[in-house]
């Protein structure tokens, strides 16, 4: 199998710590280039119609998108150390957590970086302010919800580390680029953002 | 268990077209009135802390919110007829499907109506006119890829009807608030609408 990334976004990331928390080897990444445009080439779409990346290839040419439907499938290929949930009740609640992780707080805050960042105008082609300050205020709110969640508990979906802290975080650190981080009056996301650091997903690059 | 919905809110319609498309009828509904905020009460948030419609709250006082959690939790009690996949690749490509028809379509198409129409100023309390044109340019593209790709199959993920063509269908009969549904300017997609309507799914109330 054959992993299509690119080097600093937040998707992708998200498939790799995925694996590196699995501790799998065996699937070769392959980095695009999105500033020359290497996503929009027909070859590409040919695997990703929308352009979009990651994009896992398997060995007989068939191509899934979307970061988590391509953790959903490594996930019943390599069941342990288990990610998203071991029977029906677990599994929809960890798909809770991991729906608000990216709903209410990751894309807010990728869609603050996307459309306020100067730096990511050329990727954007189509920067809109407002959408950059409507995402960064939703974004805070929740930052400041999730933190008084994690005074109860270690992880966001309960006492393990699931798949959604590894939404959450990507979300987190993609943010740095508008040089926001949990500082002290954050204390609880600080220390599972801290946390994480000390894990095999937390050495995968931002 | 108990579903807590709202009338003619996408998100529940999701979970209440799942269910009908499985014919289950032991889940009692509930409606919360969004207009006089019961979704903003303390005890509507003891079970949904973020206010969000719908939840499934099981028998032993547990809640789910999240219309695809919900799902999830209810695809693994009665999986017949399945709507989200039976092995680990159609589970994966349905999922892909179905992120598809939410992030990039439905989302779209209501955050167009959230934002930009007044007649729900009220529930909105902070509409912005970019983001509601913003994500209209975003829907309308998708549209017309969505049209393009249903030229060759009948439904969303495949040959068969799924949880992807529940999310989309919601997503698009919401838009009919701001005017807009598929014409003859997007034959296959309106065909597709056409024939959720005579599915047990299609006779949920938009």
């Amino acid at each position: 199998m054959k992993l299509y990334i690119a080097p600093y976004a937040p998707n992708p990331r998200r498939v790799i710590m995925f694996i590196a928390e699995k501790s799998i080897s065996s699937i070769e990444t392959v980095s695009i280039n999105l500033q020359e445009g290497q996503h929009r080439t027909d070859a590409f779409k040919a695997k990703s119609p929308l352009s979009q990346i990651p994009v896992l290839e398997l060995d007989d040419g068939r191509c899934l998108t979307e970061s988590r439907a391509i953790c959903t499938y490594i996930e019943a290929l390599i069941p342990d150390p288990n990610l998203m949930g071991v029977d029906a009740f677990e599994r929809a609640h960890i798909e809770m957590w991991d729906r608000r992780m990216e709903l209410l707080f990751s894309v807010p805050l990728m869609m603050w970086v996307r459309h306020g960042n100067p730096m990511l105008a050329a990727v954007e082609r189509n920067q809109t302010a407002e959408v950059a300050s409507f995402n960064q205020g939703q974004a805070m709110r929740m930052a400041k919800w999730l933190n008084s969640e994690l005074a109860s508990r270690e992880w966001i979906a309960g006492d393990r580390f699931t798949i959604a802290d590894i939404t959450a975080v990507c979300g987190v650190d993609f943010a740095k680029m508008n040089r926001w981080r949990p500082g002290d009056d954050l204390p609880h996301l600080k220390r599972w953002r801290d946390a994480i650091a000390t894990r095999a997903a937390g050495q995968v690059a931002a």
